[in-house]
């Protein structure tokens, strides 16, 4: 079946969440939004291009930064509701300069930081 | 710092995306919701307990169909407004019983279904 940016389940307002794993160590670096626009974008271009909620404005990962993702394969859930996609990371994925957003794990009821910043 | 799940940012509908990853291999199983409550019976029984948005009702995976998910880590993201979840899958964790609910690639433009039916 051909890939169909409309043939998927947006949210009410017309996002989609995506997970961007490293497609070579699995490790999951962040989740963020698309809509069927910044998914078109990111499909032409090989880079990925997130919906910026906050800015409601494309969001090319990286642009400013150098800390691009390159799409390696992108993944549909069942429902269709959900992106995965394996992506090639340039340095740190998170805007703190970790390698992952998830650098918080939960330990014992108490918050530890897992992940140190990158230089 | 101690975890507390009402320290985290939840949607206008108290909602909160739940990435379940494979605790061993790193495979990405699915993704899902919790409300702050689902999140204090996931940590309180160690098993992953999501919210229905569908049913409006506690969620706890595998309850019918035996296949559930064992919390080994919880990790929270920068915004405080991810989660992501290291598992123990016992079966399959996509209700078509397949090991992900990402079991469809897109690949030269077409859908690809990566994963087989586990019997």
């Amino acid at each position: 079946m051909p890939f169909d940016t409309r043939n998927l389940k947006y949210d009410a307002s017309g996002l989609i969440p995506v997970i961007a794993q490293d497609h070579a160590s699995g490790d999951v670096l962040m989740m963020a939004w698309m809509n069927a626009d910044s998914l078109a974008r990111t499909l032409e271009s090989g880079q990925m291009t997130y919906w910026s909620r906050s800015r409601q404005a494309f969001w090319a990962k990286g642009e400013s930064s150098g800390h691009t993702q390159r799409l390696v394969e992108l993944r549909v859930d069942c429902d269709r509701d959900c992106l995965l996609a394996l992506v090639e990371q340039i340095g740190p994925a998170c805007h703190t300069n970790r390698r992952s957003c998830f650098y918080t794990a939960v330990r014992d009821g108490a918050e530890v930081e897992i992940l140190k910043v990158e230089s």
